[in-house]
């Protein structure tokens, strides 16, 4: 793992971002702002889900006129975290009509490609920047490959229908991107806009892609640096290759906020993104979120799938508990469980977890030791393992997280 | 994308694995071995997935007899893929008094750390690598650090209860782990069995000890390196915590063969770790399965969630036809489908694809563009999109890949 790439810290409305800080999970929310009750109920899911900032679309006067209504309420019911609004094409419209939704937000989401034609970006630009500047808020320059300045993406296309050269096109549309995004916030300092408020991000779809990107990027400034893969798709194949992209980036200490962006494939499970976000952080060693449950995948060894059983009620009852646990046991999200299936690595992954089962394999010894910090603690025979090891887990959990 | 670690080529039934050829997927049955009807099935199941190898446990008697019938009966029915004989403890009985199992694998997977105690340990080892030898095997030498000799494993857990020093804990059961495995690769060469019959891997089930294990190891030889995470667990979890490990090592050009290791959530599903395998390469760019669709998360510009259900409807319609596709159209893993829910990002992201759909967000004009290879092919109007699109996807495919 390398060390995280140096940068400046950027405050987003209490939050900082950046190498000094946690890397921070964010996400967005899918309803329509006008709609206020919903626009609060999902930043609450979200938030209580483990987003640290969430930003919401403000695309038009009636979601920007909901904006401040929103965020007051948040304030009302406890909810303090950063609301950032995502602007494109009428930002600068918006953000000078309604002041009242510019002082709210903790941050302005702008996007270098849709601000406007050359002759128009200036200006725009200019706009968002003075306001931001008047309120004190940082932005983030989000460029993104599915917006790149049209003239510009068109060129390239017309080039490669001639060319057949993919890796100059890649080549020139990552440039296109990187450059878009590094002038802009160039130009935002010029404007005089302080250099800890500005965030950079730079996403493309796919993963090599902005492997590259981000890795050229880091080097070109000293930005915080938001990333994400945009238009990851629907399911398992997105979080793959999310994570693909993540854990590259992370691991080279590269990236200060991550979000996921998942096609959600059921409305209701909108905090999918924050849960993955959390996975990864986690499987990188960064930050855990909940006791992390080792187990192996079983064999031939293990028909009896009793493991399988006994893994998922473990899982079942730590989603269950973790709302409380969080508060009453401090730690417990690094506590590390194995629930195994078989004599190979069962005792081994046992000993090596803070609380470890070892289940007999077929025709094993049917006795079941349990191990404490790599310590045998007990021995468990009978029919209700469950609840014996969970008693156990429990009074493990008061005894070194009280 | 670092290049592919330099290593020796080793065949395994046909099956070439090394840094000169593709990165292949492997997988393991968990059905009992002398079930020799269910192991055949899930074998086939596998395999029709996309495993390239199979590994399956050869535990005791029953199980050794069962191989070679398991693996003429797959001959006969043309499944011709390489079988894993998966050896622990008793490896060394059971290939020598079932010869004709020891004929049949295309491989046997040995483990230092259940191959015996000190003094057992050298005949044990001997044997096996004398009959390896005699039919011409390869053999994989699998380390696990859930198995590690038990001595080793028990001071070091010892010294960690004095020490606390997790530091110093991690550093030296890694370096036990690394050394049983490049100790008995060593050793086997001793024993006359040539470097090109052997594959090592060195798995935990912690990502950063993974990946810290395999970047030593790659160092210190020039086998080629089976690589997965193992015990990774449940679920998702489970899935990301594989992908964060695999996307960080074959990034940087480590691993020849790659395992995932879940703990399956349905007895059905066994299939998904294959699946996992073949997304990860994928989104790494090394090789295309399936085509990929490109959607986007959504958000308060697209509460109509028509584009999530045509991706959906995408993706099912993909998978529902796959198996037919590519026999017919090759080449058609490798197309892109940009399935997009607002002007914001939807027009670039479905000219970048190689066919794309960009559908309306709210108050959006409702008409609906098609692009192929970067040019408005069409604009869509009318209820059923669906049925249009998928007409417009067939004829692309049937144009573009026959």
């Amino acid at each position: 793992m390398s060390e995280r790439r140096k940068t400046i810290s950027v405050d987003v409305g209490n939050i900082k971002i950046g190498s000094d800080h946690p890397i921070r999970i964010q996400s967005m929310t899918n309803t329509d702002t006008s709609d206020i009750k919903n626009t609060i109920i999902q930043i609450k899911e979200l938030h209580d889900a483990g987003s640290e900032l969430v930003r919401i679309t403000v695309n038009n006067e009636n979601s920007a006129n909901a904006v401040p209504s929103i965020i007051s309420k948040l304030i009302q019911d406890n909810y303090k975290l950063p609301i950032i609004g995502d602007f494109h094409f009428n930002g600068h419209a918006l953000l000078e009509k309604f002041p009242e939704m510019s002082d709210a937000l903790a941050k302005y989401r702008i996007n270098p490609g849709n601000i406007g034609g050359k002759e128009k970006f200036d200006k725009n630009f200019e706009k968002i920047i003075k306001i931001a500047i008047k309120n004190n808020k940082p932005i983030r320059i989000g460029g993104n490959w599915g917006s790149i300045n049209k003239t510009v993406l068109n060129k390239l296309i017309n080039d490669k229908q001639y060319d057949k050269d993919s890796v100059s096109y890649s080549y020139l549309i990552k440039k296109a991107l990187i450059s878009s995004v590094i002038d802009s916030a160039n130009l935002a300092v010029k404007l005089g806009l302080p250099e800890d408020k500005i965030i950079l991000s730079c996403k493309t779809s796919n993963v090599s892609e902005l492997v590259d990107v981000y890795t050229d990027i880091s080097k070109k400034c000293r930005y915080p640096l938001h990333v994400g893969l945009t238009e990851a798709g629907l399911g398992r194949d997105a979080i793959i290759s999310s994570t693909s992209a993540l854990a590259i980036l992370l691991h080279t200490g590269i990236g200060d906020t991550i979000r996921v962006s998942l096609t959600p494939e059921q409305a209701s499970k909108r905090t999918e993104e924050v849960l993955v976000c959390q996975q990864i952080l986690s499987s990188l060693g960064k930050k855990n979120f909940k006791p992390q449950i080792v187990s192996c995948p079983g064999c031939g060894r293990t028909t009896n799938d009793y493991f399988v059983k006994l893994s998922q009620s473990i899982k079942s009852h730590i989603n269950k508990n973790m709302v409380d646990w969080k508060v009453k046991y401090p730690g417990v999200e690094n506590m590390k469980i194995a629930v195994m299936g078989c004599i190979v690595n069962g005792p081994g992954e046992s000993k090596q977890a803070d609380i470890g089962i070892s289940l007999p394999g077929n025709n094993e010894d049917p006795s079941i030791p349990i191990y404490i910090k790599g310590e045998k603690f007990k021995t468990l025979n009978g029919s209700n393992i469950e609840s014996q090891f969970i008693d156990i887990l429990h009074t493990f959990i008061e005894e070194n997280y009280s």
